[in-house]
This record gives structure tokens, C-alpha cells and sequence, in this order.
């Protein structure tokens, strides 16, 4: 079993409206709200790739049952902690003429120490038994940045960290088997070089580092090697959710024990698969099927060290 | 008493974001949901006033029932209705750095034809009961456009219509004691001046026609005389909530019986007092008191027919 832990669940709410006008009032259809979070996108990826997967996290108020129900309509395993203050609600609006997104993201619940413990003696118990453990996304306002560097530490069980700023930094300390920083997230480490970041983020614990570069594809630092993977083109869509689907390829990857260059193959034709759909969490598998044998795996370190 | 009937209640909810941008992220924090509608920022504006008031409407699912608790905190009595499908949501995002609002409506509930023969019954006990009955805004999707004409001429309560579109068309014929277009809806009417065009909404058979006219204040034509109505200098803020505002000092006016002048004058001071207030529904009842003897009403029948 394959563990997501969201701490920072969402409700997320998508309206479509012809075109976004700043200071207009529009007629916004909904399109349903499902769960969110990252944790949970990725958790709706492996479920789609038919991996045997377990959502926890918090999910509190009406807002909290309503995650509840879609994970449960979808065929999703939860096992989510109840706090009394209500899960947040993400909106998205989607503009139809131009298919860009904008998105409004509440900050999250205050959780108190007693929500917290009851959630620490769940994930422990989850995570002895799961094969791998992926800890995605922000945090509800309250928590320290160490959270997931804790998390990291109560369990032995191989984790993957998909976070920001410096939950993501404290995070390393506690060597998470991968990380996935986007681009963004690595220049911030402060190096400019993306081979260089990501290397500072091994020595700083990371056992390996991935980065999703947009339409550049991946870069992958390991204990094993460095490879760049790219699609053959970029594909045009929603970006939201091709983080969580490269995310979820890992988790998979990892659980079954494959070698880095089919795992950044399988990773980056899963992100192309998740950018072809509307909502994040969402891949089409043709798409993925038949990009896999397409993806260009180029390794970094074939004229330097070899 | 008097009566508001919101068919198409909402649950209102504001997000503060410094700046929106279309196509961005945007961490955005909610400042809590509240009943809203507008009928319901009417009630709300004559409870400030101290008036008996009372709403009824449609308002179901979680929606509805927060809806509910919203008005029972604010101490606003309500009647509303418990259709199965959930009250719509407004999402209003204001952008903090320049005070604009963008504004994303659902569209509301489907209801049933037993869902409008409960709320037709208790319109016609209320209604009866009433001094005044207001009917607002937007009709929920799937109800005909002559629903305010049933309404109407369903009850000899003097009532204020203040719809847009064909539901204010056909809901003139049956002659409401006064209608509320703003410049825009009179505007719609096909006719370009505005003094034509609220004589041509009598003709159809209102009463009288008050047109807000944002800044250009009110333009009232009734069956005793034609006035324009303006605040001494154009109030700066949140517009959302003065035709309300407007629409509720009308309702005051009509249920005590003061003389034209004196309800403009009120209802151009209350427009203001709600433009210095955020959320629709709020006025400033200080500023209201002290500019309601600094509006200008000028007699547009003066020098024309006396």
C-alpha cells in the first residue's frame, strides 16, 4: 500500500466563466467540488494506475465530509483524521475562451494538539505498514515548519516529500528517500544552477532529488546518476496536476523497486497524461500508455564521470 | 411587517487577495460566508433600521442551512423555504490594493413543482400578513420569467419589484407599486432616455419607477410627480449593496406612507451608507443620518407642467 498523507486537504470548487474580467460579475457554473490537495491528487493517480493506495491527512467540518464522499464515490481509501475546524475550500476559475486557470486557495484549518495527536498515532500506524509514504503540500496555518521533517523521522518506511519553502528545506534534513521540487522551488534554495541546487539538496539529506521543469521535463539527481527526461513536445493544458502525477510515477516506482531511467520515463509521460486533463488528479492513460517508449532519458553523467 | 422574498438566496462568500491576476495563484483568505441575496441584504438593512421584517425565499442543502444560522446570528426573522437541492454560492474576490470586487455567481438550485407549491403557500399566509412585500433579484434556472407577475397578482400587499431582464417586464404588467431598475435594466427597455423610459415601465403598469443611477443618484417617476434625486458629492467604496440599500429605504417609505421627496432622500442617503460598507447588505447608519438633509431633490415637473 501506497500512503498519501495531506495534511491540508481541500475541497476544491471549479467555475467556469467565459472569460475572467477583473471588477465583473459573472455567471460562474460550477462543475462539482471534489477532494484536493496534492497528497490526494496523487493518491487519485495511483488509484487510476490500479496501485493500492490510502489517503490520511485532516478533513474536518461539512467541508471534511464532502472530501469524504468524493474520495468514497471514487473508489479511494481514506482513512483521514476529524478535526472540528472545517477543511478549507480551493476555487478554481477556469476561463473558457483562453483555458486559463486561477486559482483562490483558503489557508487551512487551525488544528489543535489533541487533532495532532490523534493524526501522529494514525500515521504511524499507517506508515509501519505501507510500502511507501508521500507527504505532499502545504500546511495548514499553525503547524511549524518541521512537520514533515517529524513525519520523516517516526518512520523507516521509503517517503517521498513534495513540498515548498521551508517546511521542504527542514523536510531534506530528515532524509526523505526523493524530493520533487519545480523549478521555482529549487532556484529558491538560492543556487541558480539546477544541476548545482539539486545537488545541495542531497548533500543536505535528499536521497534523491527530481525537479519538474515544465515543459523542460525532469531533472533527476541521484545516488545513482542524473538524468534529464523530456516528452518529445510540450504538451499544451492544465499544468495543476502534472506535479502530482509525476509524484505519483515515483511512488510507483519506488514501491516497485525500478531503475531510475524507467522511472523518469514513466514520470514524465504521467505528467504530459495529467496536463491533457481539467482537473488535477486526472490523467488520460492512452496518453501515458503510448508516451512512455517516447520519453527522452539523457544521462548526465555518461562523458563527465564515466 | 414587511416581507422579502429572495427566490434565489445565496451563501456569499469574500476572499481578500492583494491583487487578483488572471492566471494566477492566489492565496486567498476567506472572511467568513454569510446569507446573502437580495432580498435578504434588504431584510437586512431595514433590521438595522429597526424595522419588523421577515424573508422568505428558497434556501436548501448545507448551503441553506448556513444560509439559516447566518440570519438567526444576524437576529433577522426568517420563513425560507427547505428545497432538497442546496442554495446557490456567490464567490466574491476583492482585490485589496485598489478595493475592486470580482464577483462569481452560481446560478442556484433546480427546483421541483413541489418545492414551489410549499413556498407559494407560505408566500400567500405572509404576503397577507404583510405591510409590504419586496420581491428581488435573479430567478433560480428553470423558473419562467412571468414567476414575480404570479407573485404579484397574487396579493393586494403593496409591493416593490426590483428584478432585471424579462422578470422585470413581465412582472410590471401586474402592476407592483414600484419597480427598481438601475440604469442598465432601464436602459434595456430599448429606450435611450431615461425619463422616456421609466414613463414607458408606468404605461406597462408600475406604479412608479425609482432608477438608481450610481453616481447620477436616483431618477423617481410616479404617479405624483417626477424627481431626481443625488447626494451632495458621489461616495467612493462598494456599490454592491446600495440598490438594496435603496430598495429597503423604499420599503420604509411605503410602509409608513412618507411623501416622494422625503422617501428619495432616504434612499439615496442609505445607497451611500451601504457604499461605505464592504459586504452588501451592511450600512453606515451614521453616515445615512447625516447626509439625509444634504440630498438634493430637484422637481423635474417644476417648470414643465405646473
Amino acid at each position: 500500500m501506497i500512503l498519501t498523507v495531506t495534511l491540508n486537504a481541500a475541497l476544491d470548487v471549479t467555475y467556469h466563466v467565459p472569460t475572467l474580467v477583473p471588477g465583473g460579475t459573472h455567471r460562474a457554473e460550477p462543475s462539482g467540488a471534489r477532494a484536493g490537495g496534492k497528497g490526494v491528487n496523487v493518491a487519485r493517480v495511483l488509484h487510476a494506475l490500479g496501485h493500492d493506495t490510502l489517503v490520511t491527512g485532516f478533513a474536518g467540518g461539512d467541508t471534511g465530509s464532502a472530501i469524504r464522499a468524493d474520495l468514497a464515490a471514487a473508489g479511494i481509501q481514506e482513512a483521514l483524521v476529524e478535526p472540528s475546524a472545517p477543511a478549507r475550500r480551493t476555487v478554481t476559475i477556469v476561463s473558457t475562451k483562453d483555458d486559463s486557470a486561477t486559482a483562490f486557495n483558503e489557508p487551512g484549518p487551525r488544528l489543535s494538539i489533541e487533532d495532532w495527536m490523534w493524526f501522529t498515532d494514525r500515521y504511524h500506524e499507517l506508515a509501519s505498514r505501507a510500502e511507501v509514504v508521500v507527504l505532499s503540500g502545504s500546511l495548514p496555518p499553525g503547524l511549524p515548519d518541521h512537520v514533515y521533517a517529524q513525519l520523516l523521522g517516526a518512520t523507516r518506511t521509503p517517503a517521498i516529500l513534495d513540498t515548498s519553502g521551508p517546511p521542504l528545506l527542514e523536510g531534506v534534513a530528515a532524509r526523505p528517500r526523493v524530493v520533487k521540487p519545480n523549478a521555482d522551488e529549487l532556484a529558491a534554495t538560492g543556487v541558480a544552477d539546477p544541476v548545482v541546487a539539486a545537488r545541495r539538496l542531497r548533500e543536505r539529506g535528499a536521497g534523491a532529488v527530481v525537479a519538474s521543469r515544465g515543459a523542460d521535463g525532469l531533472l533527476a539527481v541521484t545516488g545513482h546518476g542524473s538524468w534529464r527526461a523530456a516528452a518529445p513536445e510540450p504538451l499544451r493544458g492544465n499544468p495543476t496536476g502534472a506535479g502530482d502525477a509525476c509524484v505519483a510515477a515515483l511512488a510507483a516506482g519506488l514501491a516497485t523497486g525500478s531503475p531510475w531511467p524507467a522511472q523518469l520515463a514513466n514520470a514524465v509521460a504521467l505528467s504530459a497524461a495529467a496536463v491533457a486533463c481539467p482537473l488535477a488528479g486526472d490523467v488520460d492513460l492512452d496518453i501515458y500508455r503510448s508516451l512512455v517508449p517516447l520519453v527522452s532519458v539523457e544521462d548526465l553523467d555518461a562523458d563527465a564521470d564515466r
